[in-house]
């Protein structure tokens, strides 16, 4: 094992920063079983994974003791008198959604809740915006530039009093400050000296992103499709008389991130959302988020109108369809004052669009672009549409469809571009389409629920995969000018030569009613991850995981640095035992659980695996330069050259751009086949590592998630050994190539790899 | 409103003990907003009903002072030596289970734990079986009737010492013992100087049914049918690697109850569970429920060999048939040694059954029996059959088809009958196949999840429900010579003519992964009910209720009487608002949900409202003598007759069994008409009379609960209301009748409630 990941180099070292050599690993020790009864619950709290990040867990007695002089009380300017112990902030505010989470927050860090106070005093934790502290403006605070989001955190003296300030522009802004105060001070142990600093702070931040949204695909019947977390969040049978209290703890999540916005349902969407009890229930769900900054967005079906009977078409040129869209406009925001808007997916596996009426995609998104313009509502248009026919490519659709359509779309609509060309596997190359549409803002869709990624079974860190795509230089330069321009840079600057100023991004989200959220305790730092780069497209992964680790588990240095690395390893994992050197879409057929390279027999050439690796006695890659479909032409010229040639293609992304002979020499001075196979045991390698790695973990891990993560770990490791058996099983049988020496063959034929099948797998909703 | 209760007398005046005057009620305070931020959790435990009844809250120190001197210790005879202070009782095993629940009840009550001691010593709780502590078989005990599962509490002296002695026959008695004694605990302070008799403890008990069985209607995508709880609390696609340690609470929550078994998968079943896969699935549960004395059953698919592609039929009397049967008993009993057997929904509702092939129930039954008889396994056969054709009465099926199979059945099948012979409608007479088939033992099927009565949202404690049935007098006698036997009787004789000596009892569960179990705080009462009820089917649910209101709420018995009444009122609240004096199946296509009366276009007549009720302008009702249908006959003589006759038939089933014009005096005085009118209004009096009285006890009851409740019994309301109008409009569209003075007009026009669809209900699994 220690030869290969030798052989790997140097990409692996990257990935894999061995700070414990494999021999210092113990042996797993025996799980403590599940079933025995005289369990007994942990006095106190028990750490069920439902707190999430926000766990504020007491702080040890020397970092109390540095705390405790900075936020020894609250006091939240302009709320007149403190009265009885409890603030005068309006009930159901972001003023009074901060206090209080700064009142759980540090009640639970330092064991007792600083009181709030009427009057600024010594080490007190301020809140202020110009409008509530009119004195704050002659502080030379250099407020302006946080915009309407942004926060200021710092050390100060306000009428004479030494006191932390949290100041910002509006009420919102605070409340984000106050989940920073609370980050630093949960995460600050873990820092050299963090805790220290927390007498002479000094730190602004502001979102570079304005839309911060979560996707839900969940369904109005519960289901989620690709859930893999339970039911969807929202009780919609209860609602609107039930609103469950969990729709609270995920307002308060997404805020402590800066999540401002959450489109409630699929974007496979139903008619029955738009009419009127439906619109009740999201203006309920819309209530209790208010106060944390987050808007509803709902999906709309682009028929719904011809298909609840009110209309004869659904064609955007129609004037009565377009007044229908208008009049349920209206109708929502009057139940809904500041709804967000729509997203749309359309003309795209089977949902209906302009298209079906011969109008464009742009035709389609101003129409209902134009219905909420007065309500300053947005639509979000998809790009991901694969057309019926036969393509050459599917990988080039929405580039095909979309570039042409540049500068033609309303100032309130985004296109909404999924991070790749196909549809969110393990790795793919950055969407085309970025930097590609200078006249449109383009809003990144990333998947944090793994549906491709091992469900909430595998552990994949996706902050990773996320930077990976937001760090990629598409060469696009500003303005399209051919210079480095990296994905994240093309979101922040948006529509540089087109009317509009909006800028976004949106996560599928990987929430469900399970307790711990996310269906796995480690899912949740995908979440956070999401959220963390959608404020930031620039933070780096490896900070963020330390930052969630020491939060969620422990802010002991060790723990943080021994969890983000298992973090940190774990997607590149994913990626070696699943779809390694650039391979895609070799998933099982619709669950898309678990290897089936094999399939053929789907009724469009772009649904089977084999389309995607065109493995033969030959060779094995998509060929997608000049002499294949020529999918590289759609990148700027720097990029589309790089990409051009195997031997400047990076090997990670290889064969998902070259067709390649079976002895293609790679880097390492290996035989392409042999590489594939070492790619795969790699992977094999790295989930047993990852297990023995957690398993090191036990004494310094609460017990019951180091179990429920140890028996995940376990799982991951028994499927990743069944997707690299498989599908070295299926490519020997195709390349006709024997096992090099000291390469395991597959534990069974691939016949009995064929034959699995999983009727009732989760998340098809 | 008062004037009506009045006129309602007799019946009201018991099922609505007015110990509060309406005149008393406070008006509701308006609900606080969940949406708010700032509700802080509350110290310590929060009230989330995920400890069920089993809360073990700290008793009032004038309780400890009494409890104490008589649980200062535990002691596990027979388990050596204790060992740093855990004991030797080996794990996962029905003592271990016993031992852990009195320390966690015990330490939670008492707010210490009682240390676990090697040797009897004064105070202390010893658990002891004559295996384990030879010296009981001295003592005069009479344990032996106590059989498998029963248990004694006796205060006495062991060894010098004056102790608290669990004593039973097995290690499970030993843990039922243990339940019942922290039930008693805490509960005891709500009885008079019910504390007081614990240091005189003299009590025994063993259950009067042998096989007390949920049937979950789970499937295995996690759906449940008929469930109104989340999703399946079995997550199968994880299993069996993790294994949800709610599977633990669940086993615990059951054996308090005395619930020795669980059909883990729906009567609608498929082929799959019976697969290798599966099998290892269920072996999982098996494995974590089998220390709580509860065994596993499955579901059979009648056709599984021939739809798995094994056999190429499914008669029973094909010898490859039964041999596959045999073969697939002895893997599964490999893998669950101590499986229970199986389930069988046979030729109903388009279920395939035996008599695809001309074959008989019994046929079918035995061929089954004899595949588990090997392996001390049984098989519950259900009677819950309809025809195809078109019946003059679906009621009469069931007994037509399974009355004639008396004394066929192998002795190691249950015919497993619904409490009625419809489908567990909010009020059915009992099922006239009690009593009928006395050479065959009858397992009852109540339903515990509330498909009629109003989903989790309406409070209906079914406890009166259960009670009914159980306590209806067949007038079939011991041997069914037409003397008293009640229902309860007839389950506990068993098969008084048959080779069979089983007894036994199942209810569909309403339990589900949501966070409170069964989708709300009271629903658990019915899941409490049921269990009490199956360990002593002559129980009554008026103590049961106020049992499980002093462990769930408070056990102040102010508190536990007025928790108590409401849940008494319930269900005659929701019979009143849904299906008043004997109406049936009025419900909504599918779903179940809401009003439908007016439905007459499904496929069969006897899926229709309007077959049941039989309305027009001359009257209403089913007529069920010889002058109709004549299921009457189906009744013991003695019952028959008092049926068969409007003035002797209770007038809660009159519609049941007559048709009678408008204008039929009632024994009130009123006319039909007026009577149906009044009881739909009293319905809804009964509806908002339940909120008002829970919003009194809001000083009482923590908050979350409180809350929770109180916005379910607003909705209820609404719901009664609706029920109320949409029925009465319809009924007044076919009777032309006027409304009598003073009946409110329904709140719209009868196609308003016509066109109310619910497409997404959940439960439809």
């Amino acid at each position: 094992m220690r030869r290969m990941f030798k052989a790997l180099a140097p990409m692996l070292a990257v990935i894999l920063p061995l700070s414990l050599p494999l021999s210092a690993l113990l042996p797993l020790p025996a799980l403590a079983g599940q079933g025995a009864p005289g369990a007994q619950a942990a006095p106190g709290v028990v750490e069920d994974g439902y707190d999430l990040w926000l766990r504020y867990r007491p702080l040890g007695k020397a970092a109390r003791v540095q705390v405790r002089p900075v936020a020894s009380a609250i006091v939240a300017a302009g709320t007149g008198t403190a009265d009885g112990g409890s603030i005068a902030a309006p009930a159901g505010t972001p003023l009074q959604a901060a206090v209080a989470e700064l009142q759980r927050g540090l009640g639970g860090l330092l064991g007792k809740a600083p009181p709030l106070a009427a009057a600024v005093q010594d080490g007190a934790v301020v809140l202020a915006t110009p409008a509530s502290m009119p004195a704050l403006s002659g502080m030379g605070l250099q407020l302006e530039p946080l915009g309407q989001e942004g926060y200021l955190l710092r050390s100060t003296r306000l009428q004479g009093r030494k006191v932390t300030l949290i100041a910002a522009n509006s009420d919102i802004g605070l409340l984000y400050g106050a989940f920073a105060l609370l980050r630093k001070i949960g995460t600050g142990a873990e820092a050299p000296a963090g805790l220290a600093g927390l007498g002479a702070l000094d730190e602004r931040s502001a979102p570079k992103l304005q839309l911060r949204v979560l996707n839900h695909w969940d369904n109005l019947d519960r289901t989620v499709e690709r859930g893999y977390a339970g039911e969807s969040i929202w009780n919609w049978w209860a609602l609107p008389e039930v609103r469950d209290r969990r729709y609270v703890d995920y307002a308060r999540a997404n805020a402590s991130l800066g999540i401002n916005g959450t489109v409630l349902n699929n974007v496979n969407s139903k008619p029955d959302i738009l009419t009127a009890p439906w619109i009740a229930k999201a203006a309920a769900v819309a209530d209790t988020l208010r106060p944390y900054g987050i808007k509803v967005y709902l999906s709309a079906r682009f028929s719904t109108p011809l298909e609840l009977g009110d209309t004869k078409t659904a064609d955007p040129l129609d004037p009565a369809v377009a007044a229908w869209w208008k009049a349920k406009a209206d109708e929502i925001y009057k139940a809904i004052p500041d709804f967000g808007g729509f997203l749309v997916k359309a003309n795209s596996e089977g949902q209906p669009g302009p298209q079906d009426y011969k109008r464009s995609h742009a035709d389609g998104a101003n129409m209902l672009a134009k219905a909420v313009a007065p309500h300053k509502g947005i639509v979000m248009w998809r790009a991901f549409v694969y057309a019926h026919e036969k393509p050459d490519d599917r990988a080039k659709q929405a580039y095909d469809e979309f570039k042409p359509l540049d500068g033609t779309f309303d100032a309130n609509v985004l296109v909404q571009v999924k991070n790749g060309a196909i549809d969110f596997q393990p790795r793919e190359p950055a969407h085309p389409l970025f930097g590609a549409m200078p006249k449109t803002p383009l809003m990144m869709e990333f998947q944090i629920t793994k549906e491709y990624l091992g469900y909430a079974t595998h552990l994949a860190y996706l902050g990773t995969m996320y930077q990976e795509t937001l760090a990629t230089d598409m060469h696009t330069g500003t303005g399209g000018k051919g210079g480095s321009a990296t994905v994240a840079q093309i979101l922040e600057a948006g529509a540089e030569q087109g009317k509009s100023r909006l800028t976004g991004i949106a996560g599928v989200a990987n929430i469900g009613s399970e307790r711990n959220w996310s269906g796995s305790h480690f899912d949740q730092a995908n979440w956070y991850a999401f959220g963390r780069l959608a404020w930031n497209p620039q933070a780096q992964a490896g900070a963020l995981a330390r930052e969630w680790a020491a939060q969620t588990f422990s802010s002991d240095p060790a723990v943080v640095t021994q969890v983000a690395d298992l973090m940190m390893m774990s997607r590149e994992a994913v990626v070696n035992y699943m779809t390694p050197l650039g391979l895609h879409h070799l998933m099982g057929t619709g669950h898309h659980h678990g290897p089936a390279p094999w399939v053929a027999n789907l009724e469009r050439p772009d649904w089977n695996p084999v389309y995607y690796h065109r493995a033969d006695q030959g060779g094995i890659g998509f060929d997608r330069t000049a002499s294949g479909s020529n999918a590289v032409a759609q990148y700027a010229p720097d990029l589309a050259r790089q990409y051009a040639d195997p031997r400047t293609t990076p090997e990670s992304m290889l064969l998902w751009f070259h067709h390649l002979p079976w002895d293609y020499k790679m880097a390492s001075g290996r035989k392409l086949w042999d590489e594939l196979l070492a790619r795969y045991d790699s992977g094999v390698a790295q989930a047993d590592q990852m297990r023995q790695r957690w398993a090191r973990l036990k004494p310094v891990i609460d017990a019951r998630r180091h179990e429920d993560v140890a028996v995940l770990l376990d799982k991951q490791y028994q499927e990743a050994v069944w997707w690299r058996d498989a599908s070295v099983a299926y490519f020997q049988s195709v390349s006709g190539l024997p096992l090099p020496a000291g390469v395991k063959a597959p534990g069974r034929p691939l016949d009995y790899y064929k034959s699995l099948k999983f009727p009732y797998a989760p998340g098809r909703g």
